[in-house]
C-alpha cells in the first residue's frame, strides 16, 4: 500500500533529445537479399550496374535492320531495294542488331514490290547511322550508380537493378522490435473477459504500428507483475532486439514494476514526459539497447508510440518522415488543459460554409474510440491554458483534406440510425461520408446557430405545443433559413434489467428509495421529455436518486443499467435491447434532421436524402427494433 | 514480315471509363480473419462491439475504493476514517471496484495515521459518486459500430476491435492479380544475358507495386511468344484472379500476341491508349475477369500501372487514392510534345533562388533510370504541342516538398564523382542530398546565367590562355558573383578497346579511315578539349569518321566503345577502366564547382564543403583510377 516514487514531468523535446543521444548510437545491421523481394527496403550502400541495358545494340521499333550508308539518298521518289538476309533484317523491337547493322528502318516505310520474290524490299526515307536503335547503356551503363546508400527502394527501382545485371544486394535490416506485454490482469484475444480482467489489445496496436513504421516485431507472452518475471523476459529480449517496448506498468503504483526493473538491470534515462496522455513513460538503456515501459491506457501507449517510436524507427532506417497534411481549423468550443502538460487532442474536423471546424473527442486515456474516430491529431502546448471557442488550431491530418471537405457535419441529439447511415453512406458510390458527434439536441440547435455543422439530429418536445422540433427551429433559429427532415420515429421509454427485477412500470417508480436512476445529460432531447413528463405528473426531480448522474447516449444509459450502478434510465428501445436489457415503452417520438440552407440542395444533402428513403435503410434501422421509418426523407419544414 | 493491326489512339479519359464499366462488375471476395492480422486490411460490413470496454466498472486511479456516501464531509481539516477490506479496498489503474462501492479516492489523499494498525486509513477529500471510475462501456459500448464498412484497418482500431470483443473479422479479399511475362527473349533474374536476351523485369516491378497497392500478386513462368502457349497461360488465369495482366507483346509487330488472344478468348475493349509512354496498350475481358496487356518498355508499362491499374485496385478496395503533393514548378527548357498523345513526363525539381525548376529527364520508354531519377510527373496534355521554357508545371512529386528545398541542384559537366558526392550526403547525418543533370560544361554555364541551378560542374578548357574555367566565368558570368571552388583534377584521354586492337596512339590516327571515332555533345567540356586540340594539330574535324555522332557522358562513349560501334572516344580514365577499356592519356584536366552566390556560404553549401574536402571521399574517389583530389575543395574565385 505505497506508491514508490514520483514521476519527473520532463518536456517532451528534451526527453526526446536524451533517449536519441542513446539510441541513435545502435547500428542497423545489414543483411544481403535478393532483388526481387527488395522493395520497401533501404540500401545499406551504393548500387553499382554490373551490366548495360540494353547490353547489346537493340531495335527501337519493329522493323528491318540495315546499315545506314545502304540508305542514303532513298526517298519516297527513289526507293532503294533491299535484299532480306543480304542486307536487311527483319528486327522486332529489342531485337538485336546483326553485327553489320547500325540502323532500323520502320516497318512502316519497307514495301515488298515483287509479289514473286519476298526477298526484295524498297525503302523510301534514309536512314542516318544509329537511327531507331536503342545502342548500349542507353537505359543503365555498367559502373553508373543505380542507387545510392540509404535509397528506399520502390518498385521501379526493383526493374532498374535487374537491368543493371543486380541480383542481390546488402540492404538495412529492419529494426527487430521486441514487445513485452505485461500485467497478471491480461488474458489473450479469443474468450470473453471476467470481471477484473482485461483482453490484451495494446501490443497488437504497438505491432501494426512497427510494422507500418518499417520495423519487424517479435512478441513474448504475457508477463505477470513480478519484478523476476519481468527482469527475465528484459535480458532475454535485449540479446537480440534493437529496441524493447514494455507494455503497461510504466507508471509509479504498487504493481509498476517496469522503472525498478529498468533502473536494475541498466539505466532510466527519464521517467514520465510532460505529455498527456502519455506522462507515465519509462526511457530506459539495458545493454546499449533502448527500452521504452509504455502506459497501459491504450490513447498514452499510442501517443508515446507516435511521438517516440515512430521517429526514432524512420531515423534507424535512414528515411525522412512521411509528410502528414496539416489543416488549421477553429475548435468549436473552448477546451481547458492543464498548464503542466503538453496535451495531444483526437479531434474531428468538418468544413461548414467554407470554414473548417474542429470538435474533440473524448479525452481520457482509456478512451481507444477517440482514436478510432479521430480526424487529426493537435497538440496543446505545455504553459497554454487551452484554447478559446474559436481559435485555431493546426491539425495533423489522419485523412486527405478531399475526404474532409467530402464528410457531412452532424452533430446533435444520438441516434443508432445515424450509425446505419454512417455505413449506408460508405457502401454507397459517392465519395460523401457521415460524421456524427453527439452533443445532444440543444447541441445541435446551438451549432446551427454557430454554423458548426450542415445538419443536427433532434427530438426536442415542446411542452406546451406538444410538438416535435418544429417550436425550437422558430424559437432559437428563426433568423436562419432551416429546412426540417423527417428520420424516424422511435419509441422511448425506461430501460431496466433483464426481467424488471425492481417492478418499475412508471415514472413515480423512479422516486422510490429503492430505485436508482441514471440520467441523460442537459439539452438531450431526452431529458427535455424527463423533464416534461415529471413535471407534468408533479413529480419532483429531486427526490429522484441518481438524477444528477448524467450519461452522453442512449447506449450508456443501457449500460450503467446492465453494470447494475443504476436500475433505471430512459433511453429508446434499440438501446435496451442492443444490450438485452428490458423496456417499459413511454411514448414514440419525432427525430428529425434540421439542415441548414447552405448544405440544403447540394449533391452531399442529395446522397443522404436517397439513402435515408431507401427501403434498404429503412429496414435496417427498423431491425433494430422501437422505430418506424414509413415517413423517412419527408420535409416538415 | 507482316504488321498484323493499326492501333486506336483513346483519350486515358475515355479508355478508363470504358475498362473500368466493365471491371467495377466485378465484386471483390470476402474472408473472415483473426482481428490481430487486420491491420491495413478493409472492412467487408460494419463491426459492432460484443462487450462493453470497460466491461466493469474499473478505477481509473491508483487508490482506495469506496462508497462516496461514506466520504461526504471529509475535508483537510476534517478528515474521515475508514477500515480496509471493511469500507475501504485497495484498487489499482483498471482494477475493478468491489461491488458495494462506487467511486475511488486517490493514494495521494490517503494517510495511515496509526502505525501499528495499517488497516486505518484517513481520508482528507470527500468523493462524489462515480468519481474516478470508468464506467461500463466509457470506451465502447457493446452493440456501438465501432467500424462501418469499407473501413481501411488502423493500428488503432485493432485495439477498439479487440476490446469491443472482436476476435475474427469480415474483410475484403484483396484483389488477386495474375502476372503473365511473355517473350522467347526473356531470360529470369540470376544469370548474365547473352546477346538478344533480355532479363525479365517488369513483372518484378509491377508484383511491386500491386502489392504497395493493396493487391496480391501470383506470378506465372514466363510464357514464350506462342499463342497457343500464351492462351492457355490467360485461360488458367482468368480461372482464379479479380486481374490479369501480360507483360510485353501489347503492340501490334509480328511477335505481338496479346490482342490476339484476347481477342480470341474474349473481348477487346480497348487497343492503344492516347498516352506516351504506353500507347500499345490492351484492355479486354476474358470470363468476366479485366485482363490488361502491358506495353514491354519498362517506362511504358509503369505509366500504365499508375494511370489504369492503380486507381482501379483502390477503386476495389473502396478506398480513395492517397494523396499526392502537387508542385508548380518552371520547366527549365523547352518540350516539345506530340499533338496526338497526353505525354508523361519524369522530371527532376529542385528550388533555386525561390523558384521550383523541373528539368524533364530523358524521355524513352525504355529508359528506366529516367523513374528512378524522377522527383515526380507531370502530363503535358493532348492537343498541346509542350511547354516553353520558364512555363508552369504541375507535377505529382513523389518526395515530400521538404526533400525537394533540401536538395542541391548541380547541373553541368558529368563526373563520376558527382555520383559519389550524392552517395556520401545519403550516409551523412544532414538533410541535404545532391540532384545532379549532365548538360555539359557549356549547358551549366547558361543553367548560371539563367539561375536554374545553385552549383555548375565545369571543366572548360581556354584555348588562348591555357586555364581551365576561370576564363568562361568572366566571359560569361561577368556580371553575376560566383564562386568556384576546386573538385578534382582528372586524367583525360582516349579510350579504346582491351589490347587497343587499332593501335589508335594520338588524335591524328583519329582521322584514318579504319577508325570510327564516338564524340560528345557539343559544349561539353570534352568536346572544347578536342576541338581545342584538333586545331592545336591542325586536323580538320569532318574527316574523322563518327565525329557527328554525340554521346552525352564519359561512360555512354565507353559503352560505344566496348559494344564496337566506336574504335574510340575521348573520356576519362575512370570511365575507361569501369568498362575495362583501354585508355591513351593525353592530359590532366581541371573540374571544378562554379557556385552561385545565393547558395554560398549556405548550410547546405558548408556540409558540401566537409564531404568534398574530407580524407575519405578523396579516397573513394581516387580509388576510381586518373583522379587527384589533393586540392579539392580549394576556392579558386
Amino acid at each position: 500500500m505505497e506508491r514508490k516514487i514520483y514521476l519527473n514531468n520532463l518536456p517532451l523535446e528534451r526527453a526526446r533529445e536524451i533517449f536519441w543521444n542513446a539510441a541513435q548510437k545502435r547500428k542497423m545491421r545489414v543483411e544481403e537479399l535478393d532483388t526481387r523481394l527488395a522493395a520497401g527496403r533501404v540500401t545499406a550502400e551504393p548500387v553499382f550496374a554490373r551490366i548495360s541495358s540494353p547490353h547489346y545494340h537493340a531495335s527501337a521499333m519493329d522493323g528491318v535492320a540495315v546499315k545506314a550508308s545502304d540508305t542514303f539518298g532513298a526517298a519516297p521518289t527513289a526507293p532503294r531495294r533491299l535484299m532480306l538476309s543480304e542486307n536487311a533484317f527483319p528486327v522486332d523491337t529489342g531485337g538485336a542488331l546483326p553485327p553489320q547493322c547500325d540502323a532500323v528502318v520502320m516497318i512502316e516505310n519497307v514495301t515488298f514490290p515483287d509479289k514473286d520474290n519476298p526477298h526484295i524490299l524498297e525503302i523510301r526515307e534514309a536512314v542516318a547511322p544509329w537511327q531507331h536503335v536503342r545502342s548500349i547503356g542507353e537505359d543503365v551503363v555498367a559502373g553508373e550508380m543505380i542507387l545510392p546508400s540509404y535509397h528506399f527502394i520502390r518498385p521501379f527501382d526493383l526493374g532498374a537493378l535487374i537491368s543493371g545485371g543486380i541480383f542481390q544486394l546488402k540492404l538495412l535490416k529492419k529494426p527487430l522490435v521486441s514487445l513485452i506485454p505485461t500485467g497478471s490482469e491480461i488474458i489473450p484475444p479469443g474468450r470473453m473477459p471476467q470481471a477484473g480482467e482485461i483482453i490484451e489489445s495494446n501490443t497488437y496496436t504497438s505491432a501494426a504500428a512497427i510494422e507500418q513504421w518499417g520495423g519487424d516485431v517479435t512478441r513474448q507472452a504475457v508477463v505477470q507483475d513480478e519484478i523476476a518475471l519481468l527482469e527475465k523476459a528484459v535480458r532475454r529480449a535485449v540479446r537480440y532486439s534493437d529496441l524493447v517496448l514494455i507494455s503497461a506498468g510504466s507508471s509509479a503504483g504498487r504493481r509498476d514494476h517496469t522503472f525498478q526493473v529498468l533502473d536494475h538491470l541498466g539505466e532510466v534515462l527519464v521517467h514520465g514526459v510532460a505529455i498527456r496522455p502519455g506522462k507515465p513513460v519509462v526511457l530506459a538503456v539495458v545493454d546499449g539497447v533502448p527500452i521504452v515501459g509504455l502506459p497501459g491506457y491504450p490513447v498514452a501507449a499510442y501517443t508515446v508510440l507516435e511521438l517516440l517510436i515512430r521517429p526514432l524507427l524512420y531515423a534507424w532506417q535512414k528515411q525522412p518522415l512521411p509528410m502528414q497534411e496539416i489543416l488549421q481549423a477553429k475548435s468549436s468550443r473552448r477546451i481547458l488543459s492543464s498548464l503542466k502538460e503538453e496535451e495531444y487532442l483526437r479531434l474531428k474536423v468538418g468544413k461548414v460554409n467554407e470554414n473548417f471546424i474542429a470538435t474533440p473527442l473524448a479525452r481520457g486515456a482509456g478512451v481507444s474510440m477517440s482514436l478510432v474516430r479521430a480526424d487529426g491529431l493537435a497538440a496543446i502546448p505545455q504553459d497554454h491554458e487551452g484554447v478559446e471557442a474559436g481559435e485555431s488550431l493546426s491539425i495533423n491530418l489522419w485523412r486527405t483534406p478531399a475526404e474532409i471537405e467530402n464528410t457531412i457535419v452532424c452533430l446533435g441529439s444520438h441516434d443508432l440510425s445515424l450509425d446505419i447511415l454512417y455505413d449506408f453512406l460508405k457502401r454507397g458510390d459517392s465519395p460523401y461520408t457521415l460524421s456524427s458527434a453527439h452533443v445532444g439536441s440543444m447541441g445541435g440547435i446551438m451549432a446551427l446557430q454557430r454554423e458548426e455543422t450542415h445538419i443536427a439530429g433532434l427530438h426536442l418536445l415542446d411542452p406546451e405545443s406538444g410538438y416535435y422540433n418544429t417550436p425550437y427551429l422558430e424559437r432559437y433559429l428563426a433568423h436562419k433559413e432551416i429546412h426540417l427532415v423527417h428520420l424516424a420515429r422511435r419509441e422511448l421509454g425506461m430501460i431496466v434489467a433483464p426481467g424488471n427485477p425492481r417492478n418499475i412500470t412508471s415514472l413515480a417508480d423512479l422516486t422510490r428509495e429503492d430505485v436508482i436512476f441514471v440520467n441523460r445529460q442537459k439539452g438531450a432531447g431526452t431529458r427535455v421529455f424527463l423533464d416534461y413528463s415529471l413535471a407534468a405528473e408533479k413529480i419532483e426531480p429531486k427526490i429522484i436518486a441518481g438524477y444528477n448522474r448524467e450519461e452522453f447516449n442512449h447506449l450508456a444509459v443501457a449500460a450503467a443499467v446492465k453494470g447494475g450502478s443504476a436500475d433505471a434510465g430512459l433511453g429508446i428501445r434499440a438501446a435496451a435491447s442492443t444490450l438485452g436489457m428490458d423496456f417499459i415503452p413511454l411514448a414514440w417520438e419525432e427525430y428529425d434532421l434540421a439542415i441548414a440552407a447552405p448544405f440544403y440542395d447540394t449533391p452531399p444533402y442529395h446522397v443522404l436524402l436517397e439513402v435515408i428513403s431507401s427501403p434498404a435503410f429503412r429496414a435496417a434501422v427498423e431491425r433494430m427494433g422501437g422505430y418506424d421509418l414509413k415517413d423517412s426523407g419527408e420535409k416538415k419544414a
